[in-house]
């Protein structure tokens, strides 16, 4: 092999599919970057096995070839090579020889043959999203996923496509996030996606223009192609819980507040809380003003915010964390909170639209 | 106490003084933060017995006295407060009431008794110096003090004032730093300070305004004081190194080189020499060019750089983290490098100025 290539697009490349690549990995050749001549450029190809990404990019091919390098490495070389054309050789002895300008690096290649093949996705039937729409629901949902994998369909997003209409749900036991979506001209399908995968498509995206992302599953696969780049991942496998039943049709009160004051306020108050055992906030919904307490051996904290409340005062306690991280990704500029009982859960909504619902468990207050 | 005050302004002056709290000390008093009124304002003090950080703040004050808080707490709360009128109130049971807008806490103040007096340091002789030259002195040396303390002397600065010229030094075994500066009608003196001390001091300069610092001595502390800062550190007991008979006056070869180019190099080459087991590389100095190489077990770099050289080819080895350090706190365009063997130290110096000279030692190549 042998190629000439622009050292910056280089660099961004790498830099793109090394975030597939493990640093953790026992297998020495999953810490390795392929890169191989294809058509009249370059692919580049970093995998864990679970996820693959790969990016096409253009190139001089004087030989065609592949060669496997160290992520890493490769990564902190190029990056540090100052911007004029670099020159990529293999050599009969498994060296790679890098040069540009005043340097010159020989590397010893890894075998490209033991590098794995990603799964095939047939490009066949193609789910099209607005890169925007998808971005958006990707950071609504993934943070409500479970961590722990003690029942690992929990650590994926449930996507699910029926009637030209897409939920994309997440929920870990204590709370669950659901945005809708509409596409027009799109088949029914449902999936889960592992929430790694999404937050890889979300970095991806936020670097990519603003076009569609074409989307292919199937059986246990999933590819998404953003303009040069491809990402396959596998499925979660297994049933997801059935969300719907959870989240409650009606409710005894709902206070209209102002997201950013709320915001504020719970952020302040888990100061206190997080120094305390469950990070517990509880709060006073009265007549037109709700309160925000929490207690620690330091100290207490008092928080007032105003509402509009309609239906009855209720007391009721949560995990600040729970609350935090949903009023961070409401863009919206005032919330519902929907209460019933201070045992039952509480809905948080957008007040100008109906496309996104998040549901927090309360926390038993003593006494 | 009852004071009410700025939050901003609150904000900014815990994060002064917070630098000078300890998070890992074992006494409680010192991971507080002492608040007392002062004249038409407050006075904020943190400090790890090593080094104190003091800074006034305007303020209403409706009652004098002062409290004892947590630091890291109380930086968090100030942080998270809009930003409008911060109300602090110490009640008869010990509590302080923090009031801001809505948002009310109430916290268990620490018995400011306890907390530890600053070492007094008279403002009778006081040393004036450009914050800009002392800026530049620090960090041209500071990074080449000792880390370990099995020579505690090595983890400070020498500052030594002699007619009129200051020489700051710093060496740790492996390399020496020298930065000299002129300053008229200043007393004679030579101390030792702490590399942590200069450190705090180097991040407060960056913060403000250019104008003088004022330092004063006595035996065993320093004071310096900037605008409404002060700082006060012990210093370092006992007897520095003579370095002026470390820093060789001759030299067999000299070679003239960009700054920035020789820099990069050494930085790609230490990519590969960190993969290897004491960082090294190896230059060859020949006619108008240097070589610069490094092996691991992955592979080998060769880079060049053209020079400008008088005297004799030389080839010598390095822990190129002793050159990067130097290189990337050197401004001028080019730098002479100075040699005489093989064993003996190389001389870095700015090649525009003759106010810095830094050392290293060279590691002895093997073959």
């Amino acid at each position: 092999m042998k190629v000439i290539c622009n050292q910056k697009l280089l660099s961004s490349s790498i830099n793109t599919v090394q975030k597939a690549v493990s640093s953790k990995t026992t297998m020495p050749i999953l810490k390795g970057l392929l890169i191989e001549t294809y058509k009249d450029g370059l692919k580049l190809v970093g995998t864990d096995l679970e996820i693959g990404i790969e990016k096409y990019m253009p190139a001089e091919i004087l030989d065609e070839g592949s060669i496997v390098l160290s992520a890493r490495l490769l990564g902190e070389i190029i990056r540090k090579l100052p911007d004029e054309d670099v020159e990529i050789e293999l050599d009969h002895n498994n060296h790679v020889i890098i040069r540009c300008a005043n340097s010159e690096f020989t590397l010893l290649a890894q075998p490209s043959l033991e590098f794995p093949e990603l799964p095939q996705v047939e490009e066949d039937k193609v789910y099209k999203l607005p890169q925007d729409l998808f971005k958006n629901m990707i950071k609504q949902t993934v943070f409500a996923t479970a961590i722990d994998e003690t029942r690992p369909i929990l650590t994926g997003v449930l996507m699910e496509i029926q009637d030209e209409k897409i939920n994309m749900v997440a929920l870990d036991g204590y709370r669950l996030a659901l945005r809708q979506g509409h596409i027009k001209n799109i088949d029914n399908n449902k999936v889960v996606i592992p929430a790694k995968t999404l937050n890889e498509i979300n970095r991806i995206l936020m670097e990519e223009e603003n076009t569609d992302i074409d989307i292919f599953f199937t059986e246990n696969h999933v590819l998404f192609h953003m303009n040069e780049i491809r990402v396959t991942s596998r499925l979660l496998d297994g049933e997801f819980i059935n969300y719907k039943q959870i989240i409650p049709n009606e409710c005894k009160s709902r206070a209209k507040v102002n997201t950013k004051n709320l915001l504020n306020s719970i952020e302040r108050a888990s100061l206190l809380a997080k120094e305390g055992k469950n990070n517990l906030v509880k709060l006073s919904v009265k007549d037109e003003c709700m309160t925000i307490t929490s207690n620690a051996e330091i100290g207490t904290v008092y928080e007032s915010v105003s509402i509009q409340l309609e239906g009855e005062d209720i007391d009721i306690g949560f995990n600040s964390k729970y609350f935090l991280d949903a009023l961070k990704i409401i863009d919206s500029e005032e919330v519902y909170l929907e209460f019933t009982t201070s045992v039952s859960p509480c809905i948080v909504k957008p007040a100008d639209h109906e496309n996104y619902t998040y549901l927090i468990l309360p926390v038993r207050l003593v006494g």
